[in-house]
């Protein structure tokens, strides 16, 4: 009984995870393109200020089970690995 | 023009931060609910065979633009999160 519910349970995180990954690429490509507006109006990538405006949005959102500082790490990464990508766009830009 | 461009990006980028939210917290809820399973039948939380089957099927489910070590680092992120909420109620469960 109880591993036919651990199984369904654990088929809807398989779910859920892919719904994840979905997202997280596609928040990426968008990324990407601000990184590309933002190389050609020559403004610099990394936007302290707008990165806590959205952490702000996010925290005044979240209704747990995460708390605040889990939510604020889980997010940070996000965004590190966003400018990640926007630092490669450029390196491979800088060598066409 | 550009700016405009940014503005209607950026606002994408916030309604894919409130839809990453709400997905991370209800998968959350999910792995609270497998952790209380899991502690009536006296198993361990950490399941390492389990979190690498995950992070298998993510990773041949990704398509970029992040790179599978991202991937795979996000999630790990968003693992270990889940199972500290485990351990907490774990430790609150001990206190009843």
């Amino acid at each position: 009984m109880s591993n036919q519910e651990l199984d369904v349970l654990r088929s809807k995180v398989d779910e859920m995870n892919g719904q994840l990954l979905q997202l997280i690429n596609e928040r990426a490509e968008l990324v990407q393109e601000i990184g590309r507006i933002k190389e050609k109006q020559g403004v610099n990538r990394y936007d302290p200020v707008r990165e806590r405006s959205m952490l702000n949005n996010l925290l005044e959102k979240n209704d747990g089970p995460f708390e605040r500082s889990t939510v604020e790490h889980i997010f940070k990464e996000i965004f590190k690995a966003g400018l990640e990508l926007q630092e490669d766009d450029h390196r491979k830009a800088l060598l066409v």
